[in-house]
Formats: C-alpha cells, sequence, structure tokens
C-alpha cells in the first residue's frame, strides 16, 4: 500500500478540549494502515506555508496527560488563506504538502478555520493533488451551525456555571450587596451567557441573564435591575460581550470610540461590563461591581466536562478514519434523545464564516433563558475530569 | 453544671474555607460539656447588635457539605464597633448576649473582625460579665501577624497557580502573543500575587511579579516587559492591585481621580491591570491584554486545598475548646518544620489592625520572589477536595 503522512493541524482561539481533539486524531493515527509519519503543523495554516512542521511521537502516557491539558499543543494561528491559487502562499503550501508526502490534513478549529479547511481543500481538489482535508470543530463559543454543538463548549459551560454559583454565594453574604455584572464572552451569540443558567439548578442562578440575540433595552434593563435589587438587596447579572441594541450597533461601541476589528473583521469587545456597571450607578444610585470571566472561560481544564473532553476524543478519531477518503468535510455532532452522540461528515462549505445563534424562544423576557436550554446544555457538562496534580498544581503537558 | 450557650460568627470578605471555620467550632461544640445550644449571629456583629440570631442544628451530611461550600454561610458585616461602652449599640449587645445565655464567642474574620474580638472581649471584662470571645483566623490575604499563615490562603493561591499556569499556556498559543497582566488582590501584602509563582513549579509561571512590598518603578517595569517580549514574544504579569510609588501613593490612585475609602479607611481598590496595560501600550506599543481574578480567587472552592479545609476545621475545634476558659485570644497558627501545624492562643490586643508583609529579602529584583517563599507557600496549597457534583455543578449548603 503507498502510505502518506499525516498533518495535524489547530486553529483560532484555544479552549480546554482542542488538544483532546489532536490525541483522538493521533491515538486513531497510529492505528491506521494508511497513514506513515504524524505532523503537527506548528501555529495553524502559517505552519504548512512556512514548513515548520514537528513530528508527533508522543507516549501514551504524554498523550492522555496532553488530552486534559487546555490551549493548543501546536500553537494556534489567525491567518487568512487567500482565494488566489497562484500565489506565492499557495506555491509554499503546496510544497510543504509535497515535500513531506502529506496526503492527509486534520485541522482542529472554528468558524474562521473551516473557512480554511473549505479553502485548502478547493485548493488541492482544482490542482487534482491528492490530499484530502477534513475539519475537526472546537469553539467554546458553540456557534458552528449544522452541528448540535462544539467540542469546548461543554467545559467552558461547567466552568462559567461553577463560577456562577460559587460567585452567587460570596456576592449573598452581606445583608446589603451589590449588583454584580458578570461579563461572558461571545460576539454574536449567547450560548456561554446562557450557559449561566445552569447554575440555578442548584439555587444559585443568576437573577438576570442578557443575550446578544435579543436587543438590549436599557429602560427595561434599569426596572429589572432595581426590581431585583428592591427585593433581595442584591443582584447577580451575566450578559455577554456581544450585547447589542436594536440598530445591531454593539452596547460597547456606543459608549466606547476606540473600538477594534480584528483580521476577520470581528470587533475585539471587552470592558462591557465596567460601562453597564458605571451606568447602573448613575442610573439608580446602587452600588456595583464588575467581574469579567475573560480567558478563564476557555482554559478552565482544572473544572473541564469530561463528556466534552470523551467527545473530542472521539470526534478526532471519526475525522482521523474520515480523511481517508473524504475531502472538503467537516465532522458534524448528531444528538439522540437520553442524549447519545455520534458523527457524520457535512460539507465544510456549509458551515463556514455562518453563526448559530441561541433560538430565541430559549429566551425568555430579555433577561433569562429556558428550559429548553437547560435540557440542551445540561449533559454537556456532566462528568468531572480526573487530573493529577504535582506541586499542588495540575501537571499538563507542554510542548518543549 | 451550669451550661451557656455558644455564639458564633463571620466577618469580613469570604473565603473558601470560612465555613470550614464554623464547622470546626460547631462539630466541637457538639462534643463540648459547657455549652447547651448553638448560636449563629446573622451578619456578624450587626446580628448580635440585632439580636438576629439562627440556631445551628444540622445534620452531620449538611455540616460536611458545608466545610467545602465557599462565602459565609451566616452572612458577613462591614461594622466596626465604637469603643463608648455605654452607647446604644453596646447595651443591646449586652441584651442580646444576656437575653440567650451566651456564655461563648467564636468569631471568626480578618483584621478587623479581631479588632471587634479585641473591644467585644474588654467590653464583657471591664463589666465583669462571664462571657468569653475567642477569634478564630481567616483572610485569603494572609496579612495577619502572629500567626504562620491564616485559614483561606491556601486555597486562594491554589486557584491563583492553577489559574496562572492555565493562563500561561493559553496565551502562549500564538506565534506573537500579548502582554498580559493578571490583577491579584492585596492591598498591602503581596502574599496572594506572590503565591502565581507557585505554577513555575511545573513551567508556567508568569515572566514578571510585582507586590506592594517593594515601591513600583515604572522605568524598570518598561524595561522588564520589552526585554521579556523581545525575548518570548509574550509577556505574563502578575500584579498586585496595591502596588504603590516610592511616596506611597498607590500606582492606581496616580491615575484615576475616584479612589473612595470604604468604613475601615481602606482603599477599594480595582483597575490597576487596566492601568498598567494603557501604559506598555502607550510607552512601548505592544498588544496588551488585562485580566482581573477578581471574587473568584475567595470563593472559588472547586479548587480549594483540602489542607486548607482541614485546618479551618481543627483550628475552630481549637478556638471551640479553648473558648470555655479564656478570652481575649486568636488562634495562632503555629508551623513545624516537615509541615505540621498546631495551634497556640495569643492575645488578640497584638494582632489587631496590623499588616504582616512578605519578606523583603524574599522579593528578587522588585519582579520575582524567591525558593524561600515556594517553600513557605507549596505545602498549604496540598491537597484536593473531593466534591458532590450535581448537575454537572458542585452541590454547596446554602442557608435557607
Amino acid at each position: 500500500m503507498n502510505k502518506k503522512n499525516l498533518l495535524i493541524a489547530q486553529s483560532g482561539g484555544p479552549t480546554c478540549v482542542i488538544n483532546a481533539s489532536l490525541v483522538g486524531v493521533i491515538k486513531e493515527a497510529i492505528k491506521n494502515d494508511n497513514i506513515n509519519t504524524i505532523f503537527g503543523a506548528i501555529n495553524g495554516v502559517d505552519g504548512i506555508i512556512n514548513n515548520k512542521l514537528t513530528k508527533l511521537e508522543l507516549s501514551e502516557e504524554e498523550l492522555d496527560l496532553l488530552s486534559l491539558t487546555p490551549s493548543a499543543y501546536l500553537g494556534s494561528a489567525r491567518h487568512i488563506l487567500s482565494r488566489d491559487h497562484n500565489d506565492e502562499e499557495h506555491n509554499k503550501i503546496l510544497s510543504t504538502i509535497k515535500g513531506n508526502n502529506i496526503g492527509y490534513i486534520c485541522f482542529i478549529g472554528g468558524n474562521d478555520s473551516m473557512d480554511t479547511v473549505d479553502k485548502l481543500s478547493n485548493f488541492f481538489l482544482s490542482i487534482n493533488y491528492p490530499c484530502n482535508v477534513i475539519g475537526v470543530p472546537k469553539t467554546i463559543d458553540n456557534d458552528l451551525v449544522l452541528t448540535d454543538h462544539t467540542p469546548g463548549y461543554g467545559s467552558a459551560i461547567k466552568y462559567i456555571a461553577n463560577t456562577i454559583e460559587e460567585l452567587s454565594l460570596d456576592t449573598d453574604c452581606y445583608e446589603k450587596g451589590r449588583v454584580t455584572i458578570v461579563e461572558i464572552m461571545g460576539r454574536d451569540a449567547g450560548w456561554l451567557t446562557a450557559g449561566s443558567k445552569l447554575a440555578s439548578l442548584n439555587g444559585c442562578g443568576p437573577d438576570l441573564i442578557y443575550l446578544p440575540e435579543v436587543p438590549f433595552d436599557f429602560g427595561k434593563f434599569y426596572m429589572d435591575v432595581e426590581r431585583i435589587y428592591n427585593e433581595k438587596k442584591k443582584c447577580l447579572i451575566a450578559v455577554s460581550e456581544g450585547l447589542k441594541i436594536s440598530n445591531g450597533q454593539y452596547v460597547l461601541n456606543a459608549f466606547s470610540n476606540d473600538s477594534h476589528h480584528d483580521k476577520f473583521g470581528h470587533l475585539q469587545l471587552g470592558g462591557l461590563s465596567q460601562i453597564l456597571a458605571t451606568l447602573v450607578k448613575q442610573e439608580l444610585d446602587l452600588p456595583t461591581r464588575y467581574i469579567e470571566l475573560n480567558l478563564m472561560q476557555r482554559c478552565s481544564s482544572h473544572i473541564a466536562s469530561s463528556t466534552d473532553i470523551n467527545e473530542a476524543l472521539s470526534s478526532g478519531a471519526f475525522a482521523l478514519q474520515s480523511v481517508i477518503n473524504k475531502t472538503a468535510k467537516f465532522v458534524s455532532f448528531v444528538r439522540k434523545e437520553e442524549y447519545q452522540i455520534s458523527y457524520e461528515l457535512k460539507d465544510v462549505k456549509d458551515v463556514a464564516n455562518k453563526v448559530k445563534c441561541v433560538p430565541t424562544d430559549w429566551i425568555i423576557n430579555g433577561n433569562d433563558v429556558s428550559d429548553e436550554f437547560i435540557k440542551y446544555a445540561l449533559p454537556l457538562i456532566k462528568g468531572e475530569v480526573k487530573h493529577t496534580y504535582q506541586n499542588g498544581v495540575i501537571k499538563y503537558l507542554k510542548r518543549k
């Protein structure tokens, strides 16, 4: 048999389980007769362009450690491929692929990375070069279309729900508390912020939850906050960083002059909770506090969901099985009732650059989410991970 | 025997183990023949003044759950007692104590609470009323004098060290990263910020650590950051919220007009990392990010230190044994080599309103801490807690 080499890349914002997806691909590749050497691209598509590859020869023990390690082991990238198949970038990519006898690429990433998978696979198809490319989904944002959910989301909302519960207990301890505004990631979709609702199952959820799917109404917001504070002498609020007013403008931008766009045209948000806390103090004269959950949302592997880890591992394995004779596809998560996940391939062109939002009929009264959301999200955070601690700090695997 | 009732109060900022101290007192009180009913004061000294007490009749199972629950189960307070023994406040306190036949008070709290213990015990002594008061230390800040460390500190730095490790991995994944400034609590003492150093034992510590014990030098700071960034293309910095310039002024205040003082005269800080990130961007033209670990530092029981929990339990038990025939004392933690903790009573007047700082000879070059700190702090974060998860979220005990 004419064996080919495998190339794995990671891209986009890191998560708690993007390395578990990597391990899933590697472990399955070791068993697969079509594959010779397993390479990793250092820093995503940048590594492919610049021929910066590393041989992935990890022991079983290292692989197990890596599957529980946050961040992207191979390094990530934010590079966007051009559409011109004849430019220098594409010449260099082809040189790397030919020079290393790569026949299969598994590309682990989110929305923007699926765009890369789409472009790469079309490039190879257009020049009739035998290299298959499959996308393995990852994103804490859970905003990919055509998949039940994305790996990374379950661990992120497990962190968020547990942290909201602990903050709820903490902020409840004074007779007269504050309006505490907790800012959660999510540019265009409120999946992560909705996850705060899961703390309510233990009686410690937020009092108010605001998602970007519904236009943010300042008048109603002030009324909501005042009502809760009058009743409870405290108010815990979960807000999505991407809240928008009715004309589609980000709330943040309405109060800020220095908004920046990243290379993909996304707005770099941050600081919304600070603005809302200032406004609540001004308008309602109530004591406030703002908290950003920040990067901890995507890297708190110490409280990862084992369901999430296991699905990342098995979706990686499924991607490897698929890449042997398929290209231009991505791995879609399919849910059966009584929570069971299987995987299917779908065309990657149909997922790239699209956003899946929280269904608006799951959003109640503009300030809460429904039991349908809980039913959807609860299975994703179940199960705890057993970490190895070394010196009181978790042992993780770092690339040398 | 003439049995008396016990009153327990909690005060000051909550921690992960202030409830474990409470459980330690309760469990020992149940076994003690001198004690009849066990009362809790709702919201600290406010509850004593206003006769808002609750009978603490918790099952063994509830007590075990409570020992792992963050925040202050009985509610906290920020009230400062007057020194006038004849005012209405003191009349009301005496009325509560007499009315409920209280002979013993265990007061769990930090620096300001020890002031309350001092005043309360002196009040009862001065009027020759038989009610003993013992202080049980707690504070994540670890800034009490005359004790090796304080309960709550170990769990806080376990959270900090693990989070810094995860942030280090996360922020390392792009070829060209940012200057990430992580703001850690600590008004006057850098114990919490120094705790970030423990992540370095696993190779993922901060590149730079700045404590308030050493005057902050902007020129040196910019040079440090530029040097690290040029070398590593990223820079992870741990800063204490209470950094001061050479004249003793808080760095935050040098750049902010709206500083507020709380009732104890402490400054309410926050936003330092944001200011430093802005300055680094201005001065060095480097990409920056700021992260405040915020309240999560004091309530992240999901990653509490079992050493910390166990010491809180046993120091609570020691306090109960002591309060039977001692007053105006607090429980001091005494360390033996090969890490072993025992407890002693010390005069509470000698601890109130004093601050224990990180020894300046443990601070290296103004931007790091030494192995002496690691040797001191490492035993405090050892051991993991086994939580019960319910719906993917930890089960905690909340007062009804």
